[in-house]
């Protein structure tokens, strides 16, 4: 019965034609019971790659894989409920900012993070550096933590949103990933089955993320924000530069120490800005704060005061990792055992800094992964120490590379250098937000 | 490896890109050998159906299909080596007359038929109804069977072209079918594997086959000869008329006795013209005759002398059919045990005689399949007395119902009522060839 009534689904999907709410139901729960063949689905993700569903649909297909396993309860938890997710690019540690940073200032986040694979990490690596972090909360752990101190992270689990996990294998399997309504379904029926009301969505476009093209980044911010409209989510989408590494580290140990410095107060600048203006943005649109600029200051505060660090401090001992490492991590985080300085030959401006190389060579270097099941090093990376717009002289320091072994560092050296282009003019600082509602 | 490099096959599908003959080959390799999984086949295929295949592509799909399995070497037959195929009507039994026809004039005919499904008649199943009548030869005994009489007939094997029947068996269970490239690739596969160089291919149009629309007919027809012409190939396509039945008989055994009285010269009419327009077409391809026409008169000097049923007697024998069926086909097959004729309630000129319906009565009379295990009851069918364009008298019998039960016949009737239009104004008779190259 199922197979012949899909059989009608696929092909009206095939035709361009718009499914019903049964219909996206009646995949859903094919997807998540097995009653409808691999193959028939992989044809459907294909029709549906070339044959894009529409806002409504999507947010069908949304609420379905969110229902298709369990949906977190937060009725015990203080609102507003607010989530944060990047679409994941070089050096991106905003969440381990934000998550503490956003619980300081009186909300509460539950989260689900993904592992990383290619060039882009994942939180749940990042946070793996921690000795004894734990990334294997249950559901109730998670509430139990959030009720203490306001926020919780854990690797995604199949006991919520199941679907997800069927069909973004297949996906992958098919070349059928890179679809805007089934990646906007992806990630919000995870969001959705968190139990989140209010999410933050970072669009990162440039070389170092999923997306190079500003055109398509902007595709998938409004179809985000209109599918979360539809499926009764506040969605806040932002588009962010992705052209070059994010803050100053990239690796999985480096990143999480950066973050703590940020937190800490012990490393300011552009990285840092950009966590304060993400949460002023979202404190004013949970109207905790009566403005943009407000929600900044409050944030700001947050940090200056120490609570951030505190709350930093009180996550990483709920989920097992060691007391102090916040104020001292370089103490607590195993580092890489070679180093190596990169300098520049030449003089003038950053023209360029190319986040896809950097991301490749941490990649290689052991800190990333080629395929889903390699192991990670954790302790290899690359610090910078330019930003497109700045001044270099001859001789600068521009990179330091943390590697595993030492003779791979002249050539990795060389491919850093290849990774910078140096103008003789000056040129103008790259904005971080390149697109906010 | 090939699971990797199949990624970007799919990929380039997908993006309407086009495909290298290396890259057909590895697809084909790979869903023959099974190495390639069923979810990726079919996404490729989904992809395929809604980016085309070029001509180019579509030979090169065809030469790879026919090549994954045996070629049957005709090399010890004499030239010639012609086949025919149709897309398939109701009442369509043209190769029945067609093989030994085209044998008795000195062409070699090896053909490999399929059985029906739906409304529309397989010759395998027609076939059946003659006792004894063997469709599993070998392609040995096809050839030695050709060797001495000049035509041969059997069922699909999975010796010839093996990866047809497994894409086949995909698109069947993705709603990927109806598309031109592939329906092309996969004819001409078969025919290639069988080891023809010149084809007679009948696109059939109208209500009772495949398809009923005359623009989607004539791109069937002309990437059938393009695509033949590029896989080396004579391929000669017709679109004939199937939205009245074919000839007298809808139904199997009553399809070979119309048959074999038509190459015994005991009946005669439209459909036998048909047929002998179509054997002086092959004739003229292939330099047997100097023009379609004189092929026309060999053709029907064949059928007047006699040779054509002497083939046809022969043919029968040579497979395990009884001796003398052809001259007497109601002294051996099976006749349905209820029968009953329909009559007209109203007078005028016939306007529509739904080749449609009358192949959906015949199939849920027995005599054809809903699903593809089904079995069939080769004794029932219809008998049609009627073209459009004829004048009918109120109480004219319009038809005669062959069923196996005779508490069927009223409704049956009804149905075979609903299937005819009557005009008070003349109709002109509708032309059997819509379009000839």
């Amino acid at each position: 019965m199922i197979f012949m009534s899909f059989l009608s689904i696929l092909a009206r999907r095939r035709d361009g034609q718009v499914h019903s709410r049964d219909e996206i139901q009646e995949l859903v729960r094919g997807a998540t019971d097995g009653s409808i063949p691999d193959y028939q689905l992989a044809a459907w993700l294909m029709a549906a790659y070339l044959r894009p569903l529409s806002f409504e649909e999507t947010a069908e297909l949304t609420l379905a894989m969110a229902q298709s396993g369990e949906v977190l309860n937060l009725e015990s938890l203080p609102k507003p409920w607010v989530d944060k997710h990047s679409t994941g690019g070089v050096g991106d540690k905003t969440t381990l900012v934000l998550l503490p940073l956003l619980a300081a200032c009186g909300l509460t986040v539950v989260k689900m993070s993904g592992r990383g694979l290619g060039i882009t990490g994942g939180t749940v690596d990042k946070l793996s550096a921690i000795p004894g972090f734990r990334l294997d909360l249950t559901p109730e752990e998670m509430i139990q933590q959030a009720q203490r101190i306001g926020c919780a992270l854990t690797g995604q689990t199949p006991r919520l949103a199941p679907a997800d996990g069927v069909l973004y294998a297949l996906r992958d399997a098919t070349e059928t990933v890179r679809s805007i309504p089934l990646i906007a379904a992806s990630i919000l029926s995870k969001k959705i089955a968190g139990g989140s009301e209010t999410i933050l969505l970072d669009v990162k476009c440039g070389s170092g993320a999923f997306m190079s093209d500003l055109a398509e980044a902007r595709q998938l911010a409004e179809t985000l924000e209109q599918v979360g409209l539809r499926a009764g989510l506040k969605v806040k989408a932002e588009i962010t530069d992705m052209d070059q590494p994010l803050g100053r580290a990239v690796g999985n140990a480096l990143e999480v120490a950066e973050a703590w410095n940020v937190l800490s107060g012990r490393e300011s600048g552009s990285f840092t800005e950009a966590c304060l203006q993400m949460v002023g943005d979202v404190l004013a649109e949970v109207g905790r704060a009566p403005s943009h600029e407000e929600g900044v200051e409050q944030a700001r505060a947050a940090l200056q005061s120490g609570a951030a660090a505190e709350r930093a401090e009180a996550w990483v001992v709920a989920q097992g990792g060691p007391a102090g490492s916040v104020q001292a991590p370089e103490q607590h985080f195993a580092a890489a055992p070679a180093q190596l300085d990169v300098t520049t030959s030449s003089e003038g401006w950053v023209s360029g800094w190319s986040a896809r190389v950097l991301g490749e060579i941490v990649r290689d270097l052991g800190g990333g992964r080629k395929a889903k099941a390699d192991p990670i090093d954790v302790s290899v990376g690359l610090e910078s120490f330019i930003r497109i717009g700045d001044r270099v002289e001859r001789g600068q320091r521009i990179a330091r590379i943390h590697a595993a072994h030492p003779e791979a560092l002249p050539a990795v050296a060389a491919r850093v250098t290849s990774a910078v282009t140096i103008s003789s003019e000056p040129v103008p600082a790259r904005p971080f937000f390149l697109e906010r509602p």
